[in-house]
Protein backbone atom coordinates (compact mmCIF):
# COMPACT_ATOMS: atom_id res chain seq x y z
CA UNK A 1 0.00 0.00 0.00
CA UNK A 2 1.04 3.79 -0.44
CA UNK A 3 0.36 6.49 1.71
CA UNK A 4 -2.03 8.12 -0.83
CA UNK A 5 -3.76 5.35 -1.02
CA UNK A 6 -4.33 4.94 2.73
CA UNK A 7 -4.85 9.03 3.10
CA UNK A 8 -7.85 8.34 0.18
CA UNK A 9 -8.91 5.90 2.48
CA UNK A 10 -9.02 8.08 5.53
CA UNK A 11 -10.70 10.86 3.35
CA UNK A 12 -13.45 8.58 1.97
CA UNK A 13 -13.86 6.72 5.44
CA UNK A 14 -13.78 10.07 7.41
CA UNK A 15 -11.76 8.09 10.11
CA UNK A 16 -8.19 7.20 11.09
CA UNK A 17 -8.71 4.75 13.50
CA UNK A 18 -6.59 1.94 13.84
CA UNK A 19 -8.28 -1.15 15.61
CA UNK A 20 -5.60 -2.98 17.74
CA UNK A 21 -5.92 -6.70 18.20
CA UNK A 22 -4.68 -7.58 21.03
CA UNK A 23 -6.40 -11.08 21.69
CA UNK A 24 -6.42 -12.50 25.03
CA UNK A 25 -8.14 -16.05 25.59
CA UNK A 26 -8.46 -14.70 29.04
CA UNK A 27 -10.68 -11.65 27.94
CA UNK A 28 -12.85 -13.23 24.93
CA UNK A 29 -16.55 -14.27 25.52
CA UNK A 30 -16.57 -17.89 27.15
CA UNK A 31 -18.93 -19.06 24.18
CA UNK A 32 -15.96 -18.48 21.72
CA UNK A 33 -13.47 -21.06 23.77
CA UNK A 34 -15.57 -23.76 21.80
CA UNK A 35 -14.21 -22.93 18.60
CA UNK A 36 -11.79 -24.84 17.09
CA UNK A 37 -9.36 -21.17 16.97
CA UNK A 38 -11.12 -19.08 19.75
CA UNK A 39 -8.56 -16.39 18.83
CA UNK A 40 -9.47 -16.00 15.02
CA UNK A 41 -12.88 -16.67 15.69
CA UNK A 42 -12.34 -13.55 17.76
CA UNK A 43 -10.96 -11.44 15.50
CA UNK A 44 -13.24 -12.49 12.65
CA UNK A 45 -15.85 -11.20 14.52
CA UNK A 46 -14.36 -7.97 15.66
CA UNK A 47 -12.98 -7.34 12.13
CA UNK A 48 -16.47 -8.13 10.00
CA UNK A 49 -18.05 -5.39 12.98
CA UNK A 50 -15.53 -2.73 12.60
CA UNK A 51 -14.37 -2.62 9.23
CA UNK A 52 -16.57 0.17 8.15
CA UNK A 53 -15.40 2.14 10.46
CA UNK A 54 -11.48 2.19 10.48
CA UNK A 55 -8.84 1.90 8.00
CA UNK A 56 -6.04 -0.13 10.24
CA UNK A 57 -5.54 -3.03 12.28
CA UNK A 58 -2.80 -3.55 14.33
CA UNK A 59 -2.45 -7.29 16.06
CA UNK A 60 0.44 -6.82 18.69
CA UNK A 61 2.41 -10.21 17.99
CA UNK A 62 2.80 -10.55 21.75
CA UNK A 63 -0.86 -11.77 22.25
CA UNK A 64 -0.39 -14.68 19.89
CA UNK A 65 3.04 -15.94 20.62
CA UNK A 66 1.90 -16.63 24.66
CA UNK A 67 -0.04 -19.33 22.71
CA UNK A 68 2.99 -20.98 20.72
CA UNK A 69 2.79 -22.25 17.23
CA UNK A 70 -1.02 -22.56 17.73
CA UNK A 71 -1.19 -18.84 18.64
CA UNK A 72 0.70 -17.82 15.65
CA UNK A 73 -1.21 -20.03 13.44
CA UNK A 74 -4.23 -17.70 14.59
CA UNK A 75 -2.04 -14.72 13.46
CA UNK A 76 -1.55 -15.92 10.19
CA UNK A 77 -5.17 -16.72 9.97
CA UNK A 78 -6.07 -13.36 11.03
CA UNK A 79 -4.10 -11.68 8.19
CA UNK A 80 -5.03 -13.83 5.98
CA UNK A 81 -8.88 -12.88 6.36
CA UNK A 82 -7.58 -9.17 6.45
CA UNK A 83 -5.42 -9.55 3.22
CA UNK A 84 -8.55 -11.33 1.87
CA UNK A 85 -11.76 -9.39 3.13
CA UNK A 86 -9.98 -6.15 3.31
CA UNK A 87 -7.47 -4.96 0.97
CA UNK A 88 -7.66 -1.19 1.16
CA UNK A 89 -7.51 -1.26 5.48
CA UNK A 90 -3.41 -1.26 6.07
CA UNK A 91 -2.51 -3.81 8.70
CA UNK A 92 0.12 -3.61 10.93
CA UNK A 93 2.07 -6.19 12.77
CA UNK A 94 2.87 -4.61 16.33
CA UNK A 95 6.10 -6.42 16.77
CA UNK A 96 8.93 -3.78 17.98
CA UNK A 97 11.14 -6.23 16.12
CA UNK A 98 15.31 -5.36 15.38
CA UNK A 99 18.23 -6.98 15.11
CA UNK A 100 21.82 -7.30 13.06
CA UNK A 101 21.39 -6.86 9.85
CA UNK A 102 20.84 -10.19 8.42
CA UNK A 103 18.81 -11.16 11.19
CA UNK A 104 16.30 -8.43 10.68
CA UNK A 105 16.26 -9.42 7.13
CA UNK A 106 14.46 -12.77 8.30
CA UNK A 107 11.89 -10.83 10.44
CA UNK A 108 10.94 -8.56 7.50
CA UNK A 109 10.69 -11.38 5.55
CA UNK A 110 8.67 -13.17 8.23
CA UNK A 111 6.32 -10.45 8.47
CA UNK A 112 6.26 -9.04 4.68
CA UNK A 113 6.91 -12.00 2.53
CA UNK A 114 4.88 -14.72 4.51
CA UNK A 115 2.34 -13.03 5.90
CA UNK A 116 1.94 -9.66 4.02
CA UNK A 117 1.81 -7.32 6.58
CA UNK A 118 1.56 -3.54 5.27
CA UNK A 119 4.22 -2.32 8.46
CA UNK A 120 6.18 -3.22 11.12
CA UNK A 121 6.55 -1.52 14.34
CA UNK A 122 10.89 -1.65 14.60
CA UNK A 123 12.73 -0.71 18.12
CA UNK A 124 15.27 1.97 16.85
CA UNK A 125 18.14 1.15 19.60
CA UNK A 126 20.42 -1.13 17.69
CA UNK A 127 20.54 1.47 15.33
CA UNK A 128 20.71 1.98 10.69
CA UNK A 129 21.79 -1.26 9.84
CA UNK A 130 19.14 -3.10 12.34
CA UNK A 131 16.71 -0.95 10.40
CA UNK A 132 17.85 -1.21 7.15
CA UNK A 133 16.87 -4.34 6.10
CA UNK A 134 12.98 -3.74 6.92
CA UNK A 135 13.04 -0.78 4.64
CA UNK A 136 13.88 -2.64 1.35
CA UNK A 137 10.70 -4.08 1.03
CA UNK A 138 7.94 -2.17 -2.03
CA UNK A 139 5.37 -0.60 -0.45
CA UNK A 140 5.76 -2.18 2.76
CA UNK A 141 5.78 0.57 5.98
CA UNK A 142 8.77 0.59 9.22
CA UNK A 143 6.74 2.05 12.14
CA UNK A 144 10.23 3.41 14.21
CA UNK A 145 9.58 3.51 17.92
CA UNK A 146 10.42 6.99 18.89
CA UNK A 147 8.00 8.18 21.77
CA UNK A 148 6.12 5.67 23.53
CA UNK A 149 2.85 5.86 25.37
CA UNK A 150 4.35 4.15 28.92
CA UNK A 151 5.87 5.33 31.80
CA UNK A 152 9.50 3.80 30.88
CA UNK A 153 9.07 6.05 27.79
CA UNK A 154 10.97 8.99 30.51
CA UNK A 155 13.46 6.34 31.25
CA UNK A 156 15.92 7.01 28.34
CA UNK A 157 13.80 8.59 25.33
CA UNK A 158 13.20 11.89 26.45
CA UNK A 159 16.69 12.37 28.55
CA UNK A 160 19.18 14.53 26.57
CA UNK A 161 21.43 12.74 23.89
CA UNK A 162 23.91 15.40 22.20
CA UNK A 163 22.24 17.98 22.73
CA UNK A 164 18.41 17.57 21.95
CA UNK A 165 16.02 14.48 23.35
CA UNK A 166 16.78 10.98 22.20
CA UNK A 167 13.32 9.99 20.29
CA UNK A 168 14.47 13.54 18.49
CA UNK A 169 17.73 12.32 17.42
CA UNK A 170 15.58 8.79 16.31
CA UNK A 171 13.31 11.09 14.53
CA UNK A 172 16.20 13.02 12.67
CA UNK A 173 18.84 10.28 12.15
CA UNK A 174 16.20 7.99 10.82
CA UNK A 175 15.24 10.71 7.92
CA UNK A 176 18.25 9.09 6.38
CA UNK A 177 17.08 6.01 6.45
CA UNK A 178 14.25 6.83 4.00
CA UNK A 179 11.40 9.18 3.44
CA UNK A 180 7.50 9.40 4.45
CA UNK A 181 6.48 6.67 1.62
CA UNK A 182 8.19 4.46 3.32
CA UNK A 183 8.74 5.16 7.33
CA UNK A 184 6.65 6.05 9.95
CA UNK A 185 7.00 6.63 13.89
CA UNK A 186 4.88 5.62 16.95
CA UNK A 187 4.43 8.39 19.08
CA UNK A 188 2.28 7.65 22.33
CA UNK A 189 -1.33 9.78 22.66
CA UNK A 190 -0.06 10.13 26.56
CA UNK A 191 2.60 12.08 25.09
CA UNK A 192 0.30 15.11 23.16
CA UNK A 193 2.20 17.70 23.96
CA UNK A 194 5.51 16.73 22.42
CA UNK A 195 3.53 16.24 18.97
CA UNK A 196 3.99 19.94 17.78
CA UNK A 197 7.43 19.77 18.34
CA UNK A 198 7.69 16.20 16.93
CA UNK A 199 5.76 17.47 13.53
CA UNK A 200 8.45 20.32 12.96
CA UNK A 201 10.86 17.30 12.61
CA UNK A 202 8.50 14.93 10.89
CA UNK A 203 5.83 17.09 8.83
CA UNK A 204 5.26 14.93 6.53
CA UNK A 205 5.14 11.90 8.55
CA UNK A 206 2.03 9.70 9.31
CA UNK A 207 2.30 8.91 13.15
CA UNK A 208 1.08 5.90 14.83
CA UNK A 209 -0.40 7.16 18.24
CA UNK A 210 -1.27 4.69 20.70
CA UNK A 211 -2.50 5.27 23.88
CA UNK A 212 -6.00 6.81 23.23
CA UNK A 213 -8.79 5.14 25.49
CA UNK A 214 -7.32 2.45 28.11
CA UNK A 215 -4.12 4.40 28.50
CA UNK A 216 -5.18 7.85 28.98
CA UNK A 217 -4.62 9.61 26.18
CA UNK A 218 -6.69 12.80 24.45
CA UNK A 219 -8.19 12.20 20.82
CA UNK A 220 -8.66 16.28 20.76
CA UNK A 221 -5.22 16.62 21.95
CA UNK A 222 -3.68 14.33 19.52
CA UNK A 223 -5.23 16.00 16.29
CA UNK A 224 -4.65 19.30 17.59
CA UNK A 225 -1.12 18.97 18.00
CA UNK A 226 -0.30 16.07 15.40
CA UNK A 227 -2.37 16.46 12.11
CA UNK A 228 -1.14 17.42 9.07
CA UNK A 229 -2.13 18.33 5.68
CA UNK A 230 -2.78 14.78 4.79
CA UNK A 231 -4.09 14.12 8.04
CA UNK A 232 -1.03 11.78 8.56
CA UNK A 233 -2.50 10.25 11.93
CA UNK A 234 -3.51 6.57 12.74
CA UNK A 235 -4.99 6.44 16.32
CA UNK A 236 -4.57 2.82 17.70
CA UNK A 237 -7.53 1.78 20.30
CA UNK A 238 -7.44 -1.93 21.29
CA UNK A 239 -9.07 -3.01 24.22
CA UNK A 240 -11.25 0.02 24.39
CA UNK A 241 -13.01 -1.64 22.02
CA UNK A 242 -12.35 -4.98 21.12
CA UNK A 243 -13.24 -5.68 25.13
CA UNK A 244 -16.26 -3.72 24.94
CA UNK A 245 -18.77 -6.23 25.19
CA UNK A 246 -18.31 -9.52 26.86
CA UNK A 247 -21.51 -11.13 25.81
CA UNK A 248 -22.76 -12.88 22.76
CA UNK A 249 -23.38 -9.44 21.72
CA UNK A 250 -19.40 -8.61 21.96
CA UNK A 251 -19.14 -7.54 18.55
CA UNK A 252 -22.21 -5.14 18.08
CA UNK A 253 -20.48 -3.56 21.06
CA UNK A 254 -17.27 -3.02 19.59
CA UNK A 255 -18.93 -2.06 16.73
CA UNK A 256 -20.67 0.88 18.90
CA UNK A 257 -17.05 1.79 20.48
CA UNK A 258 -15.34 1.79 16.87
CA UNK A 259 -18.14 4.13 15.12
CA UNK A 260 -18.34 6.48 18.13
CA UNK A 261 -14.56 7.16 17.71
CA UNK A 262 -15.08 7.43 14.04
CA UNK A 263 -17.87 9.73 14.34
CA UNK A 264 -15.42 12.27 16.57
CA UNK A 265 -12.68 11.65 14.00
CA UNK A 266 -15.30 12.66 11.06
CA UNK A 267 -16.48 15.46 13.17
CA UNK A 268 -12.35 16.73 13.58
CA UNK A 269 -11.89 16.02 9.90
CA UNK A 270 -15.11 18.15 9.09
CA UNK A 271 -13.28 21.47 11.14
CA UNK A 272 -10.64 20.49 9.84
CA UNK B 1 18.81 -22.32 36.95
CA UNK B 2 20.76 -19.77 39.31
CA UNK B 3 24.12 -18.51 38.07
CA UNK B 4 25.94 -20.49 40.90
CA UNK B 5 24.70 -23.59 39.03
CA UNK B 6 25.54 -21.67 35.47
CA UNK B 7 29.61 -20.75 36.97
CA UNK B 8 29.98 -24.58 38.36
CA UNK B 9 28.59 -25.76 34.90
CA UNK B 10 31.26 -23.33 33.12
CA UNK B 11 34.06 -24.73 35.56
CA UNK B 12 33.71 -28.46 34.95
CA UNK B 13 33.43 -27.75 31.06
CA UNK B 14 35.99 -25.74 31.25
CA UNK B 15 34.02 -23.86 28.65
CA UNK B 16 31.62 -20.64 28.52
CA UNK B 17 30.77 -21.32 24.43
CA UNK B 18 27.16 -20.68 23.79
CA UNK B 19 25.91 -21.81 20.82
CA UNK B 20 23.87 -19.92 18.57
CA UNK B 21 21.00 -22.45 16.94
CA UNK B 22 20.40 -19.44 14.14
CA UNK B 23 19.15 -22.15 11.39
CA UNK B 24 18.46 -20.89 8.30
CA UNK B 25 16.69 -23.41 5.74
CA UNK B 26 19.05 -22.53 3.04
CA UNK B 27 22.22 -23.19 4.87
CA UNK B 28 21.70 -26.43 5.91
CA UNK B 29 22.44 -30.04 4.15
CA UNK B 30 20.50 -30.80 1.72
CA UNK B 31 19.68 -34.25 2.45
CA UNK B 32 17.98 -33.00 5.66
CA UNK B 33 15.51 -31.23 3.71
CA UNK B 34 13.86 -34.83 2.95
CA UNK B 35 13.20 -34.84 7.02
CA UNK B 36 9.59 -33.75 8.28
CA UNK B 37 11.09 -31.64 10.34
CA UNK B 38 13.99 -30.32 8.90
CA UNK B 39 15.19 -27.35 11.15
CA UNK B 40 14.56 -29.74 14.18
CA UNK B 41 16.30 -32.66 12.59
CA UNK B 42 19.10 -29.93 12.48
CA UNK B 43 19.03 -28.57 15.64
CA UNK B 44 18.86 -32.20 17.27
CA UNK B 45 22.23 -33.10 15.29
CA UNK B 46 23.96 -30.00 16.10
CA UNK B 47 22.74 -30.82 19.96
CA UNK B 48 24.07 -34.15 19.86
CA UNK B 49 27.23 -33.14 18.58
CA UNK B 50 28.04 -29.99 20.48
CA UNK B 51 26.66 -30.59 23.89
CA UNK B 52 29.79 -31.69 25.72
CA UNK B 53 31.85 -28.32 24.73
CA UNK B 54 29.35 -25.53 25.32
CA UNK B 55 27.09 -24.61 28.71
CA UNK B 56 24.62 -22.90 26.64
CA UNK B 57 22.28 -22.98 23.42
CA UNK B 58 20.56 -19.69 21.87
CA UNK B 59 18.02 -20.36 18.83
CA UNK B 60 17.49 -16.59 17.36
CA UNK B 61 13.81 -16.14 16.83
CA UNK B 62 14.00 -14.77 13.82
CA UNK B 63 15.41 -17.88 12.16
CA UNK B 64 11.71 -19.37 13.04
CA UNK B 65 9.36 -16.78 12.56
CA UNK B 66 10.64 -16.54 8.87
CA UNK B 67 8.79 -20.08 8.26
CA UNK B 68 5.65 -19.08 10.29
CA UNK B 69 3.60 -21.23 12.63
CA UNK B 70 5.97 -24.34 11.36
CA UNK B 71 9.06 -22.60 12.03
CA UNK B 72 7.56 -21.29 15.60
CA UNK B 73 7.01 -25.64 16.16
CA UNK B 74 10.43 -26.33 15.36
CA UNK B 75 11.83 -23.50 18.40
CA UNK B 76 9.19 -25.76 20.75
CA UNK B 77 10.52 -29.06 19.42
CA UNK B 78 13.79 -27.69 19.40
CA UNK B 79 13.65 -25.79 23.30
CA UNK B 80 11.54 -29.18 24.17
CA UNK B 81 14.75 -31.38 23.39
CA UNK B 82 17.40 -29.46 25.34
CA UNK B 83 15.42 -29.18 28.19
CA UNK B 84 14.73 -33.20 27.90
CA UNK B 85 18.28 -33.95 27.09
CA UNK B 86 20.84 -31.31 28.14
CA UNK B 87 18.82 -29.88 31.26
CA UNK B 88 22.38 -28.14 32.74
CA UNK B 89 22.27 -26.24 29.91
CA UNK B 90 21.64 -22.56 30.30
CA UNK B 91 18.78 -21.87 27.11
CA UNK B 92 18.71 -18.53 26.16
CA UNK B 93 15.76 -17.26 23.88
CA UNK B 94 17.14 -14.40 21.33
CA UNK B 95 14.47 -12.21 20.51
CA UNK B 96 14.84 -8.51 21.56
CA UNK B 97 11.53 -7.95 22.82
CA UNK B 98 10.09 -5.26 25.23
CA UNK B 99 6.82 -3.90 24.94
CA UNK B 100 4.57 -1.89 27.73
CA UNK B 101 4.06 -3.44 30.53
CA UNK B 102 0.99 -5.90 29.95
CA UNK B 103 2.31 -6.74 26.85
CA UNK B 104 5.81 -7.65 27.65
CA UNK B 105 3.87 -10.06 30.48
CA UNK B 106 2.40 -12.08 27.13
CA UNK B 107 6.53 -12.25 25.74
CA UNK B 108 7.60 -13.30 29.36
CA UNK B 109 5.06 -15.99 29.28
CA UNK B 110 5.48 -17.38 26.20
CA UNK B 111 9.34 -17.49 26.41
CA UNK B 112 9.31 -18.46 30.29
CA UNK B 113 6.46 -20.35 30.72
CA UNK B 114 5.24 -21.99 27.34
CA UNK B 115 9.05 -22.59 26.65
CA UNK B 116 10.63 -23.07 29.40
CA UNK B 117 13.58 -20.92 28.35
CA UNK B 118 16.28 -20.00 31.09
CA UNK B 119 16.70 -16.20 29.67
CA UNK B 120 15.50 -13.64 26.89
CA UNK B 121 17.27 -10.79 25.25
CA UNK B 122 15.27 -7.60 26.14
CA UNK B 123 15.74 -4.37 24.07
CA UNK B 124 15.91 -1.36 26.32
CA UNK B 125 14.17 1.47 24.13
CA UNK B 126 10.91 1.45 26.04
CA UNK B 127 12.40 1.64 29.72
CA UNK B 128 12.05 0.03 33.15
CA UNK B 129 8.21 -1.12 32.97
CA UNK B 130 8.62 -2.65 29.83
CA UNK B 131 11.72 -4.48 31.07
CA UNK B 132 10.37 -5.46 34.87
CA UNK B 133 7.44 -7.83 33.84
CA UNK B 134 10.30 -10.44 32.80
CA UNK B 135 12.45 -9.69 35.77
CA UNK B 136 9.09 -11.09 37.98
CA UNK B 137 9.79 -15.20 37.06
CA UNK B 138 11.97 -17.30 39.40
CA UNK B 139 15.04 -18.52 37.79
CA UNK B 140 14.36 -16.94 34.86
CA UNK B 141 16.89 -13.81 33.27
CA UNK B 142 16.65 -11.06 31.28
CA UNK B 143 19.34 -10.00 29.19
CA UNK B 144 19.34 -6.38 28.52
CA UNK B 145 20.81 -5.38 25.39
CA UNK B 146 23.37 -2.79 26.18
CA UNK B 147 26.30 -2.33 23.63
CA UNK B 148 25.47 -4.53 20.27
CA UNK B 149 27.77 -5.81 17.97
CA UNK B 150 26.44 -4.59 14.66
CA UNK B 151 27.99 -1.36 13.47
CA UNK B 152 24.73 0.51 14.27
CA UNK B 153 25.93 0.20 17.63
CA UNK B 154 27.25 3.59 17.16
CA UNK B 155 24.11 5.47 16.06
CA UNK B 156 22.55 5.72 19.41
CA UNK B 157 24.27 3.24 22.07
CA UNK B 158 27.25 4.97 22.25
CA UNK B 159 26.37 8.38 21.87
CA UNK B 160 26.60 11.00 25.08
CA UNK B 161 23.40 10.38 27.07
CA UNK B 162 23.06 13.02 29.61
CA UNK B 163 27.18 13.15 30.75
CA UNK B 164 27.24 9.26 29.84
CA UNK B 165 27.26 7.32 26.75
CA UNK B 166 23.37 5.94 26.54
CA UNK B 167 25.06 2.48 27.24
CA UNK B 168 25.88 3.29 30.35
CA UNK B 169 23.11 4.81 31.33
CA UNK B 170 20.97 1.42 30.18
CA UNK B 171 23.50 -0.68 32.83
CA UNK B 172 23.48 1.70 35.47
CA UNK B 173 19.65 2.57 35.24
CA UNK B 174 18.96 -1.38 34.66
CA UNK B 175 20.96 -1.95 38.30
CA UNK B 176 18.18 -0.23 39.89
CA UNK B 177 15.89 -3.07 38.34
CA UNK B 178 17.25 -6.64 39.42
CA UNK B 179 20.78 -7.59 40.61
CA UNK B 180 22.86 -10.28 38.55
CA UNK B 181 20.78 -13.20 39.78
CA UNK B 182 18.21 -11.89 37.16
CA UNK B 183 19.73 -9.42 35.01
CA UNK B 184 22.85 -10.11 32.51
CA UNK B 185 24.24 -8.11 29.35
CA UNK B 186 24.46 -7.93 26.01
CA UNK B 187 27.55 -6.55 24.86
CA UNK B 188 29.60 -7.13 21.33
CA UNK B 189 32.90 -8.67 20.88
CA UNK B 190 33.24 -6.48 18.36
CA UNK B 191 33.69 -3.48 21.17
CA UNK B 192 35.97 -5.54 23.17
CA UNK B 193 37.80 -2.07 23.92
CA UNK B 194 34.66 -1.27 26.01
CA UNK B 195 34.50 -4.06 28.02
CA UNK B 196 37.08 -2.90 30.57
CA UNK B 197 34.59 0.22 31.52
CA UNK B 198 31.52 -1.82 31.17
CA UNK B 199 32.80 -4.29 34.04
CA UNK B 200 33.43 -1.27 35.71
CA UNK B 201 29.95 -0.52 36.22
CA UNK B 202 28.73 -4.07 36.62
CA UNK B 203 31.35 -6.35 37.92
CA UNK B 204 29.37 -8.72 39.02
CA UNK B 205 26.76 -9.63 35.78
CA UNK B 206 27.07 -11.98 33.29
CA UNK B 207 28.04 -11.01 29.97
CA UNK B 208 26.09 -12.78 26.40
CA UNK B 209 28.97 -11.74 24.02
CA UNK B 210 27.89 -12.21 20.16
CA UNK B 211 30.36 -11.25 17.24
CA UNK B 212 33.09 -13.49 17.71
CA UNK B 213 33.85 -15.40 14.53
CA UNK B 214 31.97 -14.31 11.66
CA UNK B 215 31.70 -10.84 12.84
CA UNK B 216 35.17 -10.49 13.83
CA UNK B 217 35.69 -10.39 17.66
CA UNK B 218 38.43 -11.78 19.27
CA UNK B 219 38.24 -14.42 22.05
CA UNK B 220 41.41 -13.20 23.78
CA UNK B 221 40.09 -9.40 24.09
CA UNK B 222 37.26 -10.17 25.35
CA UNK B 223 38.41 -12.86 28.13
CA UNK B 224 40.97 -10.30 29.31
CA UNK B 225 38.71 -6.94 30.11
CA UNK B 226 35.79 -9.00 30.31
CA UNK B 227 36.14 -11.69 32.69
CA UNK B 228 35.97 -11.81 36.48
CA UNK B 229 36.11 -13.61 39.24
CA UNK B 230 32.78 -16.27 38.38
CA UNK B 231 34.25 -16.03 34.56
CA UNK B 232 30.52 -14.02 34.13
CA UNK B 233 30.90 -14.35 30.46
CA UNK B 234 28.74 -16.23 27.87
CA UNK B 235 30.59 -16.22 24.90
CA UNK B 236 28.49 -16.98 21.71
CA UNK B 237 29.42 -18.47 18.30
CA UNK B 238 26.15 -19.22 15.41
CA UNK B 239 27.60 -19.71 12.17
CA UNK B 240 31.24 -20.48 12.74
CA UNK B 241 30.01 -23.57 14.32
CA UNK B 242 26.82 -24.41 13.07
CA UNK B 243 27.85 -24.28 9.11
CA UNK B 244 31.74 -25.40 9.88
CA UNK B 245 30.29 -28.34 7.40
CA UNK B 246 27.78 -28.68 4.62
CA UNK B 247 27.81 -32.54 3.84
CA UNK B 248 26.70 -35.54 5.91
CA UNK B 249 29.05 -35.02 8.21
CA UNK B 250 28.43 -31.31 9.32
CA UNK B 251 27.61 -32.44 13.04
CA UNK B 252 30.93 -33.72 13.34
CA UNK B 253 32.23 -30.51 11.86
CA UNK B 254 30.60 -28.43 13.97
CA UNK B 255 31.61 -30.59 17.21
CA UNK B 256 35.29 -29.91 15.49
CA UNK B 257 34.42 -26.57 15.91
CA UNK B 258 32.72 -26.41 19.35
CA UNK B 259 35.57 -28.27 20.66
CA UNK B 260 38.40 -26.06 19.41
CA UNK B 261 36.62 -22.93 20.88
CA UNK B 262 36.38 -24.48 24.15
CA UNK B 263 39.72 -25.58 24.68
CA UNK B 264 40.96 -22.33 24.21
CA UNK B 265 38.39 -21.45 26.37
CA UNK B 266 40.25 -24.44 28.78
CA UNK B 267 43.37 -22.58 27.92
CA UNK B 268 42.02 -18.79 29.21
CA UNK B 269 40.08 -20.58 32.20
CA UNK B 270 43.44 -22.57 33.29
CA UNK B 271 45.68 -19.28 33.57
CA UNK B 272 42.98 -17.16 34.85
Amino acid sequence: MTTEQLTSHIREKQSFLCVGLDTDLDKIPRHLLQEEDPIFAFNKAIIDATRDYCVAYKPNTAFYEAYGARGWQSLERTIGYLNATCPEHFTIADAKRGDIGNTSTRYAKAFYEEMDFDALTVAPYMGRDSVEPFLAFEDKFVILLALTSNPGAFDFQTGTFGGEALYEKVLSASLEYAGSERLMFVVGATKAEYLAAIRKRVPDHFLLIPGVGAQGGSLEDVCKYGMNGQVGLLVNSSRGIIYAGNGPDFAERAAEQAASIREQMAKILAGD
